[in-house]
C-alpha cells in the first residue's frame, strides 16, 4: 500500500475514521458471533483481527459465542438426537452434557487459543462462574399451535440477574472476557441459555453503546427468501410488522426478542451483520452505510443530532 | 450434637483447631484432584465441602483438577484409542480436541456448578486464558528403555512461565480459583499439560504455603503393591531412594517430579493425600499426625521451631 | 487429643462450627466484661483465650471492660468511701480520680499487657480519647421513691453522641480495641459512664451483629434468688414483664436499660452470660442453645430463615 | 466516500493502520512546531486536526510552539530591533518582554483557543511554571570566528533540570500540554529558550517514544539549496559529517544540537518533517516512508526486529 | 528583632493570630487583584510575600489578576485607542488581541517569575485552558441613558459555567493557581471576561470562605470624593443604597455586582482592602477590625457565634 | 492588642515566624514533659496551649509523658517507699501497679482531657498497646561505686524496637498522640521505662526534626548548683566533658544518655528548656537564641547553611 497515492488514501481513511474513533471511544460493543464462525480457522481468525482493531481503538469489546452446529455435530457422533421448537433447541441431561463441552469446553477454548495468536488479551468465562448470571430452569410452557400444547425446553435457563462488575472488572483492565452462554441456579444445576438472550442481558447490564449480532443471513430480511431484500433501517414497531407478516424466519424469532430486550433495557442501537461478508464489522461500526441492519427504538424520534456522521452506525 | 457433653467437644475442637486456623490464614494452598473425584456427585460435594471450611477459615484455595479418566470414557465412546507412556498421555489432535472439551467444558463447568451450590465463590480458568501459563510444545523426548527411542507426545505443553497476578488478584477478591490444566503456545495452539505440574508450577509462583496432591492413593508407598506401607513422612533424598527402588508406581512418577519442582520453587511442604478417605483435607490441615504423606526438602535441617504444634501437617 | 477417635472429633466439630463461622465472618461483636474478670490473672487469660478464638476466625471485637470491684477495693486501701444508688456508683472527685488511676491505668493496662502475651493485636482506649465519646455531665436527677427525691451522681456522664470511625479504623486494621469506660465533657471534666452503657451505646454505633454482656450472673433469672431459673430466651416486652415484678436485682437494672438501649439501636442480638461459666463465651457463640440468655426485640416477629442453625446463638 | 469501493478502502487503511496504532498506543511524542504555523487560522487548524487524531489514536501528544517570526513582527511595530548570531537569538530586556507576551500571550492562547474549537483537552503551561524547568542565565558565550569573540545573549536560558511529573499528571488525565519555551531562574528572571531545546529536554525526560520537529524545511536536507536533496535516514554520524561539510543552515544547527541533545537522552527516534506539507505528521507516523527526515542515534546497530513493519517511521 | 522584649512580642503575636490560623486553615480565599500591582517589583513582592504568609499557613489561594492599565499602555505604544463604556472596557479584535499578550503573557508570566523567586509554588491557568471557564460573547446591550441606546462590548465573556475541579486538583497539590481573566467560547474566539467577575465566579464554584478584592481605593466610600469616608461593614441592602445614592464611582459598579454574584454565590464574606497600604491583606486577615469593607448578605442576621474573635474579619 | 501599633506588631511578628514556619511545617517534633507539669491544671494548660500552635502550624507532634513525682506521691498515701539509684527509680511490683496507675491512668487521661478542652485531637497510647514499644526486662546491672554492686531496677523495661507505624497513621490523620512510658515483654509483663528513653526512641523510629525534653532546670548547666552558667549550645562530646566535669547532676545523667541516644540515632537537634520560664516552648521554636540549651552532633561540622536563620532553634 505504499505508493504515494496510497499513503494518502491511508490518511484520508484515517480521517474518515477519527470522529468515529472519538464517538466510540471507551463504549462498550457487545458482539455476539453463532458457533458457525468459529468452525474453521480462517473465519475465526477474520473475524477476531476485526475484533482487534476495535479493542486496539480503545472500544471495549465483550463477544459471547454460540455453538449449536457444534453441540448438533458432536451429538451426532455419539448417536444422539437434537430437537428445535420455534427455533430453541430443545436440551435433555445428555445433550446439557455435550453442549458444555462443546460451548466452555472446544469453542470458548479454541477462541481464547486464537486470541493468544494474534495478541487479543482474552480471558474465558461462563454464566456458572461466580455470580456472573444467575438463572432458574425454564418451567415448561404453552407454545400457541404447538400439538401438545406445552414444551418442557429441559435444562433451559431463563436470566433472573446479571452480576456485570465481573466484566467490568476485566474490561476495565484492558482485558476482552469471551462469554459462553451457560448457567446454573443457586442448586448447581448447569442450564443452557441462548446465546442472542445472553448477549442481549449482558449489553443492557453493561450500558453498552451497540448491541451487534453476527449471522448468517445479510441482516433482517423483509422476505425471509429473498436475500436482496435486507431492510437497512429499523425500529421496534417495524420489527413487529415484519413478525406479524410472518417475515422472521425461526432462527430470526429468538433474535428479534433479544434485539427487543437490548432496546428496552437501553441499549440504543443494535445490529445484525452477515458473518460470510469479508470485514462485515469494521464497515459497520465505521462507515455511514453499515452493511446489515440496524435497530432503535423509534426511527422517528431521533434528533438531528443523532443523525450527524456516524449516528447512522 | 447439641447434647452438653458434645457442645462441650465443639469447644474443645475449636481450641485445638485454633493455633492451626492462626497459622494457616491468609496462607495459600494449592490443591490438586483428580478427575476421578468430580466423577460423581456425592465425591465431588465432600470434596468441596471440605474446601468450603478451608476458605471459610480464610485459607486461600487454589484448585487444579486433571480429568484423565473422563478424557478416555469420551475418547472411548466416540471410538478413539489413547496411550501412555511412563504415566504420561500421548496427545493427537483428536485426543487434545477431546481433553480440550472435558477439562474446560464438562470438568470444570461441574465443579463450578457445585460451587454455586455450596456457596464457594468459585471461577473457572485455564493456562489458555490471557497471560495464565505460558507453555512450548514438548519436543519428542528420548525414553531410556523405551522401544522407539524416542517419544512424541503430541500435544502436549511444557511450561515456561506463569503469570500469577492474575489468581493473586482473583484469590485477593476472595474468589476461588479453579484452574484446568491447559494451555497454548503463542501461536495459539492448544496444549495439554500434566496437571501435577501445573499445581506445582502455580505453588511455586504463588508462593504457597501448602501443595497438596489429592490422589488415589493413600499417598507414598514404601511398597506400591501395600497400601499398608504408607511413608508418613519423607525428603527429597527419600523420594529418590524410593524411585531408584522402584517403589513409585507409573501414576507415581510424574507426581514426585512434580513434588520436587514444587519444593525446589520454593514450597515447603507438600502433602499426598487419599481422595477415598473421608475428610481427609481436613485432617491433613488441622491435626497434627495427617492421615497421607508429607515431603518437604530436608528432614534433618528442620528446626525445632517448624516442630511446634501443627508443623507435623 | 491426637487419638484416631478423637482426630475425627476435630473434623466433626469444624464441620458443626462452618456454619457459624461463615455467617460471624467480618461481623462485629461487642463484649462488655466486668472487672471481676479482670481480677485475676487465670480467669483473664481463659477469657482472652476465647477472644483470640473470636478474632482468628474473623469476627470483629470490641472489648469493653469495667472496674467497680478494684476502684472500690483502691479507694478502700486509700480510706475512701463508695456510694451507690439504683445499682450505680455516685462518683465524687476523689473517687472519679480513683475510677480514673483503675479504669484507664490498671485495668485497661492489664488487659493489653496480657493481650500481648496470647497475640492478641490489642489498642486500649476510652472515650476521652479524640472524639470517641462525646458526653456531659448528668444533671441531678429525680429517683422514685429516693430518701433526698434527687440524686446528684456526681461526675458521671450520659453519652451524646459516638464517633465510631475511630475504632473502626482500629478493628479494620485488624486490631482489637480495648475500651475503658470514661470520657469527657467539652471543657475537659473527666467523666465516669456505666461499662453496659458504652458498650451498648458502641453496639449501636458499629452496627454490631451481637452486643455480650459477661456478667458475674448466669444470665436473665426469673427469680433472681434462684440460679436455676435461667431465662434462655427473652424480648423486651418480656424484659419489661420481668422489670415490674421485681425480678431484675440492682445490678442487672442498668444492664437492662443497655440492652434496651442496643436494641433500639438496631443491634439484633444480645446476650447475658456468666463469666464464671468455664468457655461461655465459645458455647454462646458456636452452639445452637447457648449458656445464657438471648434478648431479641420481639420474638413473634422472627421469621423462620432467622430460626435456621445458628439462629438461636 | 460512502461509495461501495470507498468503504473498502476505509477498511483496508484502518488495517494497515492497526499495526501502527498498537505500536503507538499509550506511547508519548512530543512535537515542537515554529510560530509560522500558527501565523493563520488554516494552517493552526490542519495541524490540530492532525494531533487530535493522534490523540484520539491514544498517543500522547506534547506540544512545544515556537514564536521568532511573531515577536519580531511585534517587536518591528514597536519600533525595536532584533539580532540573530548563529540562529539563536539575541534577547534584550525589552525583546524578552516582547518574547513573552508572544509566546505565553498571545501564540499559547491561540492554540488553545483553536484545541478547544476541535475539542482537544489543551492546557498552556511554560516552564515558568511551578517547577516545569528549571534554567540559569547563559554566561556569554566564545563564537569562533566571531568578530567580537564573545557574544552574550541576554535573557536566554540554558536548562539545568526537567520536573516532568507535572506533564506526566496531565498527560495521564488525557489533557495535551501545549509548552511556551520560556523560564525563570531561581531569583525570578524570565528566561527565553531556544523551543528546540525545550522540546528536546522535555522527550528525553518524559521518556518519549517520538520527537518531531515541524519545520519550514522538508527535511535534513544534503545540499541546502536543493530541496530535493532529501535526507530519509541518518543517524548521528551522518548528520555530524553534514555539518563538517557546511550543509546545516543556521536555522538548522540549533536542530541539529536538540536532535542530539534528544537522542543521548533516550529517544529512539526524531523526525523532521515539513510545515507545508499537508497531512505530513500522518504520513510520517502511519506510513512506512515517511515524507521528512529520521534520525536515529547508529543506522547499523538497528537489529531486524526494529525493522519489522512501521520501523522506518 | 531578638532583643528579649521582642521574643516576647513574637510569642505573643503568635498566639494572637492562632484563633485566626485555626480558623482559616484549608480554606480557600480567592484573591482579586489589578494589573497595578504587578506594574512594579517592589509592590509585586510585598503583595506575593504576604501569599506566601497565607499559604504557608495553610489557606489555600486562589490569585486573578487584571491587566488594564497595562494593556492600555501597550495600546498606546502601538498607537490603538481604548474605550470604556460603565466601566468596562470594549475589546475590539486589535484590542483583544494587546490583551491576550498582555494579561496570558505579561502579567501572568511576571507573576510567575516572581512567585519563583519567594518560592510560591505558582502555576499559571486562564480560562482559555481545557474545561476551567466556558464563556459566550456578550450580545450587544441595552445600557439606559446611553447616547446609541446599545453597547457591543466587543470580544468580551460571559461567564456560562465554572470547571472548577481543575483548580481543586491543582489546590490539593499545594499549588497556588495564577489565573488570567480570559476565556474563550466553544468555537475558540478568545474572549475577555472582567476579573472581578471571575474572581466572583471562582470563588462561588470553589465554595470559598472568603473573596478579597485588592483595589486602588481604600475601600468601599460613602462619599467617593472622600477617602476618609471608608464603609467598614456593610450588607447586599447597604450596597444597593449607595449604589441608588449614586456612591459608587465607575470602577466600583463591576466590582458591586461581583461582590452580589460571589454572595448569592454561597461566599460569605466578601472584602474590598487597598493595594495602597502597606500589609493591608494579612492586616484584613489576622486582626479583628480589618483595613477596608467587609460585605455580608445581612448584617442583622450574623448569629452572635459569627461575631466571635474573628468574624470580623 | 487591637490598637492600630499593635496590629502592626502582629503582622511583623507573622513575617518574623513566616520562615520558621515555613521550615517545620510537616516535620516531627517529639516532646517530653515531666509530670510535675501536669500537677495543676494552670501549668498543664499553659503547656498544651502552646503545643496546640505548634500542632495549628502543621507541626506534627507527639507527647511523651513521665509521671515520677505522682507515682511518688500515691505511694507515700498507700505508705509505700520509693528507691532510686543513679537517677533512676527502682521498681518493685507494688509500685509497678501505682505507676501504671498514675501514668497510663491518672497523667495520661488528665492531659487527653485538657486537650478536649482546647481542642487538640489527641490520643493516648503507651508502649503496651499493640506493638508500639518493645521492651524485655533490665537484668540487674553492675554500678560502679554502688555498695552492692549490683542493682536490680526490677520492672523497668530496656527498649528492644519500637513499631512507629502506629504513631506514623496517628499522626497523618492530624492526631497528637500522648505517650505514657510503659511497656510489656512479650509474656506479658508490665514494664517501667524512663520517659526520657523512650522520647529519645521514638524521636530516632520516626526521624524526628527535633527531640525537645522539658525539665524543672532552665536546659544544661557548665555549673549545676549556678542557674546562670546556661550552656545555649553544645554537641556530644562537650555534654561528655560536662558529664566527666560530674557537672551532670543526678537527674540530668538519664537525660544524657537519652540525648545521645536521639542524637546517634539521627534526629538533628535536641533542645533542653525549662517547664518554668512561661512561652519557653514557642520561645524555643520560634526565636534564633532560644532559651534553653541546644544539642548537637558536632558544633563543628555545621556548614554555613545550617546557620542561617531559624538554625539555632
Amino acid at each position: 500500500m505504499e505508493t504515494p497515492e496510497n499513503r494518502d488514501i491511508v490518511v484520508a481513511a484515517l480521517k474518515h475514521a477519527a470522529p468515529y474513533i472519538r464517538m466510540f471511544k471507551h463504549k462498550t460493543f457487545v458482539l455476539k458471533a453463532g458457533g458457525e464462525i468459529f468452525a474453521n480457522k480462517e473465519s475465526t481468525r477474520d473475524f477476531l483481527e476485526q475484533i482487534s482493531i476495535l479493542h486496539e481503538l480503545g472500544i471495549r469489546i465483550v463477544l459471547v459465542h454460540g455453538g449449536g452446529t457444534q453441540s448438533t455435530e458432536l451429538a451426532t457422533s455419539l448417536g444422539m438426537e437434537t430437537t428445535f421448537v420455534e427455533g430453541r433447541r430443545v436440551t435433555d441431561a445428555q445433550s446439557l452434557e455435550v453442549a458444555t463441552m462443546v460451548l466452555n469446553g472446544q469453542i470458548n477454548t479454541r477462541i481464547l487459543a486464537a486470541c493468544r495468536d494474534i495478541e487479543i488479551p482474552a480471558v474465558g468465562i461462563s454464566g456458572v462462574d461466580a455470580g456472573l448470571i444467575r438463572a432458574i430452569r425454564r418451567p415448561p410452557v404453552d407454545i400457541e399451535g404447538h400439538e401438545a400444547g406445552q414444551v418442557d425446553y429441559g435444562f433451559v435457563g431463563d436470566i433472573e440477574s446479571v452480576e456485570a462488575d465481573v466484566l467490568r472488572t476485566q474490561i476495565a483492565s484492558g482485558l476482552v472476557p469471551v462469554i459462553s452462554p451457560l448457567s446454573a441456579d443457586e442448586s448447581g444445576t448447569v442450564l443452557n441459555i441462548n446465546a442472542d438472550t445472553v448477549a442481549a442481558a449482558l449489553a443492557a447490564a453493561l450500558d453498552a453503546e451497540k448491541l451487534i449480532l453476527v449471522t448468517g443471513a445479510p441482516g433482517v430480511l423483509e422476505d425471509r427468501s429473498d436475500p436482496e431484500s435486507l431492510v437497512s433501517y429499523i425500529d421496534l414497531a417495524g420489527l413487529e410488522r415484519l413478525h406479524k407478516a410472518g417475515s422472521l424466519a425461526e432462527g430470526m424469532l429468538p433474535k428479534a426478542k433479544a434485539i427487543e430486550a437490548a432496546i428496552r433495557g437501553g441499549v440504543k442501537r443494535v445490529h445484525v451483520i452477515s458473518c460470510k461478508l469479508a470485514d462485515s464489522l469494521l464497515l459497520e461500526v465505521f462507515t455511514n452505510e453499515g452493511t446489515g441492519t440496524l435497530v432503535v427504538e423509534n426511527i422517528d424520534t431521533l434528533s438531528p443530532a443523532e443523525q450527524a456522521p456516524g449516528t447512522a452506525t
